[in-house]
C-alpha cells in the first residue's frame, strides 16, 4: 500500500441516518454537542441532516440550525440528504458541501419511501444536477443509490437493474456514486460481484460504501469493497439506527468498530477510537432508552491497546 | 478459484469450547442430539469434548459417551481437546481421529490455565506426540496455540514469542497448527501480520483458525484468513461460549453467521445454514437462561435468501 491508499473516509451519518429511524427527537443542542464530540474525535466528514418535511420528520425540523453549526468548522466536509428538487436548494443556500439524493433500485422501495418511482427519482436527480450547476454555491452531488444489496419488500434486486440505474446517474451527472445496503442484505460475495461489475461502467466515481450490520456482515463487507477500491464508508456512532423490519438488529455499521478495524489494517481515517467510544455517553445521556449498538463498546478495547499509529493531529500537535 | 480452493472445513466446537465456559451442564441426551442435528445440517468435522477431569470440568464428565455417539457416524471427522497425557490416552481409547492440545503463547495464560508453563506444555505435547506414534490406532495431532493475538491477563502477545513456540510444536511433531484467539483480542491487521509471519515457518500445517467474535471482528478476521490460506475455522453454534471477562460480550464466531459468509463467497463448506438456524431451539430448549449469539439468527436470512449452490447432500440425492 502507498501512502495515498491507506488514506479512507470515515463519514459518520448519524445525525441523519441515525436519528431519522428512532422516535425519540433529540434537541439542537444535544445535535451541536454530538457534531463537537465527532469533530474533537477526528471526523472530518458529516452528512448532518436531511431537508425534507418537518411534518413527515420532525427529526430534522432544525436541520437548518444543525447544518449551520457544523459549517463553522473550516475542515469538516459537510453533506445534507435531499429527497427533492425543494430539498437541494436549501441545502445550496446551507452551503453545505455536498448534496446525497437517494434513488432506490428497488422499485417497491422507492414508492414506499418517497412515492417516486426509480425512474422519476433518477429525473429529479437531473433536475437537482442542473440546479447545482446555475448556483453560485456548488456543492458536489452523490447519488445514494439504496436497496443495492436487497430490499425488504422486494427481495432480490437484479445486478441488471444496478447497472441500469448506475448508467442512468452517471448520464445525469452525478459527482459521486455510494451504494447503500439499506436493508442489511449484503454479503461479501455479493459486494464483490457488485463493485465488480460497476467498476467498469463508474469508474473512480464509484467511491462510497454505506453498510448495515444488521447480519453481522458490514466489517466484512468494508474488507471486500476496501479491496475493490472503495475508501469511502458511512457509519453511525453506536451503531444508532435500528431496521423496523428487523425488531432487535442493529442497524448502521458503528463507527467505532469500523474506525477500530480500520486502524488494525493502518488504514488512516484520523479518527481517534477511545474518544469515539467516549462519544457515546453523549447519545446514551440525550436519548434515554435507545439501544446503541456495536460490540468495541459491549468488550471494550483489549487490554494493552494502542492505536497503531499516531493520528494526524497528534502529529500536528 | 480453482474447485479445491473453495472447499473450507468449519468444525462445530460447540459441545467443547461452547460448553465448558457455561455453568449449566446439558444432559448427555440433549449432547447427542446436538451432534445428530449438525451431523445433519451438513457438520462433517466436530470438536465433541475434552478429555480432562471431571471434578474440574463437570461439564465434560460425560466425554465418554458423547465421543462414542458421535463415532457412530461414518462421515463424520471426531475431535477431542487434552490437555495432557492421560487426556490423550482416554482420546486414543475412544478412537478419535483428532487430538487437539492447547499450548498458550501467553505464560500468564498458560500458568491459569493448565497450571503449566508454555515451554512445560510442548514437553507434554512432545510425550502426546510420542504416545501417538507408539500406539495402535493414531489421530491426527493439532497443536491449538491459544492467546495467540492478545491475552486479558498479559495484554499484548509479541510476534517473536509466537515464532518461537511455532518453532517448537513443528520441531515437536504437531500434524496441524490450530491459531486461537481465545480472547476476542485479533483484528484483521493483525490477522494478517501474524499468518504472513508463521507461513513460511510452517507451511501447509498452519491449517486452523479459531476466532472468537468478542468485537465483532470474526467475519472479518476469517476473510483475512481466507486471503492468507486459512481452509479450516472453529465455530459454535448460536455462538455459544461467552468471555468470563467481557460481559455481555459473545465468545466463539456463532457457526450460522459463518457459514452464511462462506457461502455469499462460495465458499463450500457443505453445511445449510437454514438447517443450523433450525438447530439452534434445540440449544435454547436444552439450555434454558443461557444467552445465544449469532447476528443472523437475530435478523433472520435476506427476504428471498436461496443458498447459492446446490450442497453436497442436495447434488447426490
Amino acid at each position: 500500500m502507498t501512502d495515498s491508499d491507506n488514506l479512507v473516509i470515515v463519514q459518520e451519518v448519524g445525525l441523519r441516518d441515525g436519528l431519522q429511524s428512532i422516535p425519540q427527537i433529540m434537541s439542537t443542542d444535544d445535535k451541536k454537542r454530538w457534531i463537537d464530540a465527532a469533530y474533537a474525535a477526528g471526523v472530518r466528514y458529516l452528512e448532518a441532516a436531511s431537508f425534507v418535511p418537518a411534518r413527515l420528520l420532525p427529526q430534522m425540523a432544525d436541520a437548518e440550525q444543525v447544518i449551520a453549526h457544523a459549517m463553522t468548522y473550516p475542515q469538516l466536509t459537510v453533506t445534507a440528504l435531499v429527497p427533492n428538487l425543494k430539498g437541494a436548494e436549501k441545502a445550496i443556500a446551507a452551503g453545505v458541501h455536498r448534496i446525497v439524493a437517494p434513488i432506490s433500485v428497488s422499485a417497491a422501495h422507492s414508492l414506499a419511501n418517497v412515492r417516486k418511482t426509480t425512474l422519476e427519482m433518477v429525473e429529479e436527480f437531473a433536475r437537482i444536477r442542473a440546479l447545482i450547476d446555475s448556483a453560485d454555491h456548488q456543492p458536489r452531488l452523490i447519488a445514494g443509490l439504496s436497496t443495492v444489496f436487497g430490499c425488504t419488500l422486494q427481495g432480490r434486486v437484479p445486478l441488471s437493474d444496478i447497472e441500469d440505474i448506475v448508467r442512468r446517474v452517471l448520464d445525469a451527472g452525478c459527482d459521486l456514486l455510494a451504494l447503500a445496503d439499506t436493508t442489511g442484505h449484503a454479503t461479501p460475495g455479493q459486494v464483490a460481484r457488485v463493485l465488480q461489475a460497476l467498476r467498469p461502467l463508474a469508474g473512480a466515481r464509484l467511491a462510497i460504501a454505506h453498510f448495515h450490520d444488521t447480519r453481522g456482515m458490514a466489517l466484512a463487507n468494508t474488507l471486500i469493497a476496501l479491496e475493490h477500491g472503495i475508501r469511502e464508508f458511512d457509519a453511525t456512532l453506536g451503531g444508532l439506527g435500528g431496521c423496523p423490519h428487523a425488531p432487535g438488529a442493529s442497524g448502521n455499521v458503528a463507527t467505532e468498530d469500523l474506525v477500530f478495524m480500520l486502524d488494525s489494517l493502518a488504514y488512516r481515517s484520523g479518527i481517534n477510537v477511545e474518544k469515539l467510544l467516549a462519544a457515546r455517553h453523549l447519545l446514551q445521556h440525550s436519548l434515554p432508552g435507545v439501544t446503541l449498538y456495536g460490540t468495541l463498546a459491549r468488550a471494550g478495547l483489549p487490554h494493552g491497546y494502542t492505536a497503531p499509529y499516531p493520528y494526524p493531529e497528534e502529529v500536528a500537535a
